[in-house]
């Protein structure tokens, strides 16, 4: 490993260089304008893939290509999928950036451009160890499979119907995505669970039409009081959810892990100063962060009813409507839990009024065992690259990719974030520290050595 | 008296011509392009007094002028203010009007025409009986001072100064205002009390700006979440309003009242259809109709926060704000509500949030005694005129000018309605039935003779 090593350090400059070539290409797929530098920083990748002896192929899909690319197979060697995204979020110079967005620029160590961090520099990374392994000789010890899409800041409308249609061809064992943070500056992280989602809308109508408070007031019931009602019986007094059935089968967090958790570094004043609120909320007797990656919410998004001008207007409205999303964890089941939403508002809805009730997506949490062997490796490689153990993380949000893989292929994917939390990714003045460019570059080379010694 | 219903029989067809010239005049307030009609019509009613030979003079405001007139002043004689308005609600044919809004049409026993029972054709009632009695050469019994004002469909903003600055001069026994509905076809009515509003909105903060639900859900108060909570402190399971204090001055409905309100003909099936809704709601242990007129209630007129737009959007919103207006029954003091209302929404405010309350407006309940001589006096005239009794009715809405002639010049106000609630006032085909227009103008004359007998 020292060749390599030894290699990576030594091609640092020219490796940026080729980094800045990437971000120069304003992949925007968000942007229809854009469709040319979308399809060239596709072929950009896939060429990159090329020139290591990967055959690498633009698979056509509804809307952008897939770069499907795959290393010279090795026998008994395990299989790995590389996910990664070659499209960025929309960048322009008045949005505040300070220089170019596609005109990457250094600063102190940081590499400044759209994509920098999300996820070029990121998904660079993968690509570039592969490069330090063949240019230093040694046959790559796995097998890689590279799946970099161009919709994942649009939605990744096509990427599940490439990955039915691909089943067979990307079997693998496990997956690996960089394109998450580390947990706080000099420490690295592997995220092993993201909660899931439920999304529903309810609508509450009484009269056909808005009535005049002072002529029907207190003769009728007023839909947006009845709403705020069902929307209140959702928690009780310690911020549990008091849905019948919601928690029957939630996976309790083990010992094991409120204690890792519990050892984080975790500054919750400067955390709720940031957000602005004075006190935190939440489930009792869980914290802050178990709250927020490990126990299931149900947040209203959106609410509206009635009038919304200035000013008063004396109506009993005709209806009112709110958006809900709970957080799932495993083991709950999307469908169950968007049917004991029903059944609750069913149940606490008066006669007085009718509801309609509508659900509109759901994914299940996913959790992988942060003891598995792959995980083993990945602690490995990125200890020696990053000088610093990683922690196990979860989660709050979902990564529909995640649960894709593992429905579709049957597999873990290993989350390995080189970014920071303050990269600025989807704003102004993103960036990439090229310290953890490369550190993350030696940590993906190291971790194709390390797989390979857990598979054997 | 007899010489005066004959008159008036006599004079039909002749009095609905000048209720035509009357509602041909466009006197829209709402719409400035119609500055000139409006004024006409201030001058049209103060031509009709002079010519009966009261004085007559436009009093200028800051808007349009409000017509004061006085009839000559007999000396011992009660003093009675005449309240009406000359303006009208907008009217295009296109609103799904049959014939012209500004042409009145009859069709059948009623008169159409925007105007032809708000307020024009029901305040004319007035000063023709003033006609009668000057007509048949019997000096009128009581002064009248008309009060016709022009901005009544527009907030009234000035009335309140006038009333104020012409304080000693509008020195009365009794109002009277002809502006509302009879109970229903067939059966007068008497509208003695009204109940009284405040207004307020309050807004509930979370974190400085909308967040991404799975990174923080469960960690901070979500403010929709917390405004519905609180909205829902705001009743317990009865329908009865939980705020601290809420009840404490309300006055009882007396026996008497509650058995006269269960005495009206009122069939609550009809009613519930009409509305579209399949169940009446609110405050147990009252019924509709007590619960329209003459009990509080606490309805959010509207509510807003976060996403609003289609399909789902998962954030934990920054904001949500809900309006909420009281109604108020005597002897609820306003400014005490909004007080209760305030400390009530504070005391159950979470720590996590904060909370912002504005209140907007407030005006207390007004009920006078059914039971008075002056009611007395219209519900003898009523009789004669109509064929039937008047029933005793409250009303839930507010009319501001009520609750400023009590505080202003110290005087109840009988609500002498001549029309019908199916009178489209406000809406398309507007219209007054003649029938009752000429009723109402008899009992206007009758009035003026029952009232003299009730003060000697």
């Amino acid at each position: 490993m020292q060749a390599i090593d030894d290699f990576l350090a030594e091609s640092q400059s020219r490796i940026i260089e080729e980094l800045k070539a990437f971000l120069r290409i304003p992949s925007i797929s968000a942007d229809p304008a854009f469709q040319p530098s979308v399809r060239e920083a596709a072929t950009f990748v896939a060429e990159r893939l090329a020139e290591l002896g990967c055959t690498a192929q633009l698979v056509e899909t509804q809307g952008n290509p897939i770069v499907l690319g795959r290393s010279p197979r090795g026998p008994n060697a395990p299989t790995i999928l590389v996910y990664g995204h070659y499209d960025v979020q929309p960048a322009m110079k008045e949005d505040g950036w300070e220089t170019e967005p596609f005109e990457p620029t250094i600063k102190g160590d940081a590499i400044y451009a759209r994509g920098a961090t999300d996820d070029k520099g990121q998904l660079y990374t993968h690509i570039k160890s592969v490069e330090a392994w063949k240019a230093t000789g040694t046959p790559l010890p796995v097998n890689l499979i590279f799946v970099i899409e161009g919709e994942e800041e649009i939605g990744s409308n096509n990427l599940e119907i490439f990955l039915d249609e691909y089943r067979d061809e990307l079997a693998c064992d496990v997956a690996v995505i960089s394109d998450t943070s580390q947990y706080a500056p000099g420490i690295p992280a592997i995220t092993y669970g993201l909660r899931g989602i439920i999304a529903c809308e309810i609508t509450i109508t009484g009269p056909r039409q808005d009535l005049h408070s002072g002529v029907f007031g207190g003769a009728v019931a007023n839909p947006i009081n009845e709403l705020c009602r069902l929307v209140a019986t959702l928690h009780d007094a310690d911020g549990r959810i008091a849905i019948e059935g919601f928690y029957d089968t939630v996976r309790p967090l083990a010992d094991s892990e409120r204690a890792q958790f519990a050892a984080l570094p975790f500054d919750e004043t400067a955390f709720l100063q940031d957000l602005g609120v004075a006190a935190s909320a939440g489930e009792k007797g869980f914290s802050t962060l178990e709250r927020r990656w490990a126990r299931p919410t149900c947040d209203v998004n959106g609410i509206y009813g009635g009038y919304t001008g200035a000013g008063p207007k004396t109506i009993v409205p005709s209806r009112a409507t709110a958006k809900i999303t709970c957080r799932l964890v495993p083991d709950q089941d999307p469908h169950q839990i968007v049917e004991s939403l029903e059944n609750h508002f069913k149940k606490h809805a008066s006669p007085g009024v009718t509801l309609q009730f509508m659900s509109q997506h759901g994914a299940p949490a996913v959790v992988f065992d942060p003891n598995s062997p792959h995980m083993a490796a990945a602690k490995s490689a990125i200890t020696t690259a990053f000088g610093a153990e990683p922690v196990f993380i979860r989660e709050g949000g979902s990564i529909p990719v995640v649960e894709s893989l593992q429905r579709i292929l049957g597999v873990d994917t290993m989350l390995l974030g080189w970014g920071q939390n303050s990269d600025n990714l989807h704003g102004p003045n993103e960036h990439f520290s090229l310290t953890d460019f490369h550190r993350g570059t030696r940590a993906s080379a190291h971790l194709w050595a390390e797989l390979a010694r857990q598979s054997q």
